[in-house]
């Protein structure tokens, strides 16, 4: 590990030059000879019946070349449990839902023939609150599926729970709840769709699943009749993707359609509303736990049900139960686990991956809750937390295999950053909360592989084919530091191509914090096939042996003679390696246990907070976030991912917000969706504890999501070792805290002893 | 060799339908972000110095963004020779000299500014004709080189030709001359420069030569002071190359030169009498030879002494002399032989490759001597080819070493197709002539390899990246095709990638019609790992045994059952392989002998003409094209090349010519060319002679250039044989058959009886 001249390093990334000079080319930069503008017209009703459309006076308008609707297209299916169309034909289940499409020469003329579609609809009956969606009788969503209760039975139970109940002599149980916030990435969605003349399909889109989203386009094209077709998917520079993208989406469907009956390119680019309003959220959830300890504060078990509110339709978000079981189960050791999790339909918008995959949900509740337990039991939090820490060596109830493990140094870390035992200000208080998360891929398809091709041209320069997306994240740079390193070049020797399916290898995605390791360990195979053949050469022209010969400085070196050195040159012999790593780890079985990950990464948040008892605000005085991230292959890119992470968690905490009523949006802009911004930046300090994962490229693990995984319940407990308020519903407003701190006091909102019927006339606003 | 799907099929090309509807990108279609236009400004002298030079009004027009001359740049040098530079500075030596270049917003402005560029020259005596050249005192070109002649001493003797030619019965002596053609690409040349922020170069440019322009590029950056910079070159789809392609030339540099002076992207491109003027020719040459033989007809020596005209500066036309020494010493059997060739400085435009590469001037010698010969020993000229045709087996004076030979074949089919033996016409005549040529690449670099990376996607649907490059010769198809039958495929399953250095492996260039054999063993290499491992993955899931198992119908499939089969789908384990073929063929050494190619391709000829005795007009009745391909991997290409190759050889026989009067281009245009058009094809039919070569892919030799090594020849030898007169000088315009038949007659060309001294006054023109 010693002597490393790329990995390791505060190594700033390589398409920043691009993106600060505005060379890099998203979705919106992108034109193509001939392109048309697409336009999606959406549902005026969460729930209605489509009465009538009429398309023809959108038809006449000189300038459109299609208007479609969901009558008129192929059957085409969409999502996790293909419950989605494009376009909805017979009836709409949400404001989101995509009524009709137009393309037409431009933006103007596609807006105003959408003016001109006539849609007559029938209200129905609509559902908007998961609890209500799941009683008998309630409206239905989908008619076909009998219940609004998704037929994904989420359920594990390791150990008596209540035999463990019984034993425990502190109880704790309470019901959590979260609302929807959103990506907000800064680049909006988009699609380009092209057809040539053997109906070929390419589609420039934003996706961190450019494999899979092949495949369902390619599903997409037999449904229109088109098979054997080839598609390839070029993504264009992606501006933020965080689990957003890990689907595909009406609107690329739609490019395609369009793109199809014009035979022209077709453009379907999203402005900021439209991203709010017709993209996918982090799942809302209400989680039930109830957690019990021995009197030395040993966890003797956990028992959670959460319900989910899935939406009008079925993405990845439906699949979060899957991950937040890992939290439940394996972070800390607690042998005695029940866990249930329900997705229930409803006319809201539906949601999608994000950042940490229901973890932060999960870890809201646990970690909440392990504070309340650490107080029954008379024990400081971080202490109870140690008693009860994961170790190498475990295996959890879900039969996790936890490798390299360190959760206890991360908590020191915090201890000490946070100066935890010193004393406090009046109104200041500090709170901490860990967290798990896969860290060594996590496979949910039936690989969870990557390919690699390297090639090393006459002139000692790489190109480097991943499968890997960056999405800003900083995969190129990752990758083409471990090829560096092995190759003994610099990172501006490497040059990263990972934008065309057509070019690069299969990969499942940019999802699940796995980039660094997967991707990573499958650009170290095939730079370790070039090092491996670079050597041999080197050993016939320097007359050396092997095993005296390294690779620095751009060449082939002598290690006993530096002198006696070759540069990389290998007079038209091109050197060429491909690697496909794919990880021994597991898919869950029926019992939903398997070890989902080659390793697992720890950390722990701790935060100081200042809670202003007047207004209920809270202010962020100091943020640690500490990680074993097995070893960090950019210090830089790591912090910058952390920093990113604990932002977007802290928002989460405090202000973000997709206000929903009756299934309408709200709040689609930055500012009424409460998003922070650089003024909001908080000082974070970032401790890296490496623990050398033995499976990791370099020994690391991923971090990209961890960030805001237990950000929320690390406020919360600093607020309530602030004020002594505990806050069970995020976010953590002003008004929830002011009105908990008035409770508390046997006050109600408006400075009237509780009794007060009158208490809604004086609702307080920020 | 049976039960071939794609192998051997006529299959379409696979660029054909976007060819045809517009929808390839030539360089004349592509146009980036912020591009500016730059224009070259041009000698006004065959011959001058440089006096003064004011760009100060060019510079001050609006618009204009750079103005270079050959003072404002680094030195960088081009060519073979490195006598070359991308703008003049102190001198000029031809009409084609570059002596200053201007980037602007548009092409108009960028033509307007070059008028306002003041050069005064002070011309110098210059030289035209390459034996006036050579002489003592002729004017100097390169003064510092102190002669016109190039150090370049080709010569070869092999036996004892002194005593060959005592021994011989009949020999024949003659001199035969040849001038400019051009290769008249239907897309003209161009480039377009750009450099990135940190001065990486792109180089979207026509040529057929990435990997080698590329280390070009490399060394200009160099010259300019930018180390360690990496260059990417991008070839659009191009329009024809047949050699033109094969050095990098001034306007790629003034491309690249103006685009790292105003930092924005530059286009090149020239109009279609920039290219007849800038472009390079065929090397115009002089040949003294001496054949002779024994009574029986059996070749006893070949003694030729070649003067190539090189014009001001050195390209790959200098070397051509080496391709030259193959039909001199290895077409036919020829136990003594004696050749050297000089290259000659002169004030004229500067030579390149063009393809045959020297062959069909040498040839042009032999074959119009061989019918001499034939004609002086009484015998059959076919049979007294037959007499002397080369053996498989046969190790030739150069070293060539002959694999697998069709030449007797060739010949005969020759015989048959054109009724040789059948009584003719008045007027009518027969001639034929044959060909060796490298069919098996030829070494003329280090390497003489092809990479190819293939990728099997989770669909069945491959990805190849080739070092190859198409420049319309059908590449593309070939390599395809060659996948496609290993791995069981359709050719539109193969999705063939060759124009960009980022991607695609090293190729050492598209000469030598090395393509199909390097590039297709290359394709075939990586195939076959695919294959195995296919195979392999099949021989699990079917639980069958290995050799049972084929590839075909896109499904790994058992022999024995073909019910049992499954379709190519890996569940996201997608293969890739790569192999890099360089064959195992030989520099030339110091003696200038070697095995350059791993086989060669052999050819016959023959044409009947008509010729009209009144107005000297030569009519091709038919033609036939007979080759040893080795195997016919695409019998519709392979048909296409030779039509093409005919053709173009007809033109260079009867009526294409570059006039130069004093270094200058007197007809920059097609019409004035003469080149041949669609109403001049004459019926050809191309019989294919398969003998398999054992190290071809499939059997294949290379087909590309020997279409017009012999067509010459064979045309002047039906013209001897229809009217008796022989024409050692191209073209066989009708003045020169005319003036022939005359001088022949007794008659000058005035119809006059010989020895009239006016006969100046009155040449016929067509």
């Amino acid at each position: 590990m010693q002597d490393l001249c790329s990995v390791g390093k505060r190594i700033p990334k390589i398409d920043a030059v691009d993106k600060a000079t505005g060379r890099a080319q998203y979705i919106q930069d992108l034109k193509l000879p001939g392109m048309l503008c697409g336009k999606i017209l959406y549902s005026k009703f969460p729930h209605a019946r489509i009465a009538k459309m009429d398309t023809s006076r959108a038809k006449a308008l000189p300038g459109v070349r299609a208007v479609i609707t969901g009558e008129d297209i192929p059957e085409i299916k969409m999502g996790v449990y293909k419950d989605n169309r494009p376009l909805k034909a017979g009836k709409v289940r949400s404001y989101r839902d995509e009524v009709a499409a137009v393309a037409a020469v431009d933006l103007e003329t596609a807006a105003e023939a959408l003016k001109l579609i006539e849609v007559i609809y029938e209200p129905l009956p609509a559902i908007f609150d998961p609890e209500e969606a799941m009683q008998e009788g309630a409206a239905l969503v989908h008619e076909e599926h009998k219940t609004n209760v998704l037929r994904m039975p989420w359920k594990l139970h390791y150990g008596d729970v209540a035999a463990a109940r019984k034993k425990s002599a502190y109880v704790v149980e309470e019901r959590f709840s979260t609302t929807w916030v959103t990506h907000c990435c800064m680049g909006t969605s988009g699609a380009i769709a092209e057809f040539d003349p053997a109906n070929n399909l390419t589609i420039y889109t934003n996706t961190q699943i450019p494999s899979l989203a092949q495949k369902d386009f390619l599903g997409a094209l037999k449904s229109m009749g088109l098979k054997d077709r080839r598609v390839r998917v070029i993504k264009p520079c992606i501006g933020g993707g965080f689990g957003s993208k890990l689907d595909t989406y009406a609107y690329e469907y739609i490019a395609i359609l369009l793109s199809y009956y014009t035979r022209r390119p077709v453009k379907v680019e999203f402005d900021r509303a439209e991203e709010f309003i017709a993209t996918s959220t982090r799942q809302p959830t209400i989680a039930r736990i109830s957690q019990g300890c021995d009197k030395k504060g040993k966890l003797l078990f956990r028992d959670i049900s959460m319900i989910l509110d899935n939406g009008a339709y079925t993405s990845w978000g439906a699949t979060t139960p899957s991950v937040m079981m890992m939290p439940i189960t394996s972070l800390y050791r607690v042998p005695n686990v029940r866990y249930e999790a329900k997705c229930v339909y409803t006319n809201n918008t539906y949601s999608q991956a994000m950042r940490g995959y229901g973890n932060p949900q999960a870890t809201f509740a646990i970690e909440s809750t392990m504070d309340m337990l650490a107080e029954k039991a008379g024990i400081d939090p971080i202490q109870f937390r140690r008693i009860n820490a994961n170790k190498s060596g475990d295996v959890s109830p879900q039969d996790l295999r936890i490798t390299t493990c360190g959760l206890e140094g991360c908590m020191d870390s915090v201890k000490t950053t946070l100066e935890w035992d010193q004393p406090k200000k009046k109104g200041e208080g500090v709170g901490m909360a860990s967290l798990i998360h896969v860290g060594g891929g996590a496979r949910v398809y039936k690989s969870d592989g990557c390919g690699t091709i390297v090639k090393m041209d006459d002139f000692g320069k790489v190109d480097l084919f991943t499968g890997a997306t960056d999405m800003g994240q900083g995969a190129d740079t990752i990758v083409a530091q471990i090829v560096a390193e092995e190759l003994g070049l610099q990172v501006d020797d490497i040059h990263v191509i990972h934008s065309d399916t057509d070019v690069c290898p299969w990969d499942v995605g940019a999802h699940a914090s796995r980039t660094t390791f997967i991707a990573g360990n499958a650009a170290l195979g095939a730079a370790r096939k070039i090092r491996a053949r670079l050597l041999e050469l080197g050993a016939k022209q320097l007359e050396a042996p092997l095993e005296k010969l390294v690779l620095r400085d751009r060449c082939i070196v002598d290690k006993d003679d530096p002198q006696k050195r070759i540069h990389f040159s290998h007079g038209g012999q091109m050197l060429m390696a491909e690697y496909f790593y794919d990880p021994t780890n597991e898919n869950m079985g029926k019992d939903f246990k398997g070890n989902m990950s080659m390793t697992y990464t720890f950390g722990s948040h701790g935060v100081r907070v200042k809670v202003d008892e007047e207004t209920g605000k809270i202010k962020i005085l100091n943020y640690v976030a500490a990680h074993d991230v097995g070893k960090a292959i950019n210090p830089m890119l790591l912090e910058g991912q952390v920093y990113g992470g604990v932002m977007m968690g802290i928002g989460y905490a405090l202000t973000e917000q997709v206000v929903l009523e009756k299934g309408e949006n709200m709040n689609p802009n930055f500012r009424d969706y409460k998003i922070l911004t650089a003024k909001d930046v908080v000082p974070i300090e970032a401790p890296v504890l490496e623990t050398y994962d033995e499976d990791g490229p370099y020994g690391a693990k991923g971090i990209g999501e961890p960030g805001c995984v237990p950000t929320a319940p690390a406020v919360a407990n600093a607020v309530y070792d602030a004020v002594g308020v505990r806050i069970k519903d995020l976010p953590l407003t002003p008004e929830k805290v002011l009105a908990a701190l008035r409770e508390k006091k046997g006050l109600d909102l408006c400075g009237q002893e509780l009794g007060n019927e009158d208490a809604d006339a004086c609702i307080i606003e920020e």
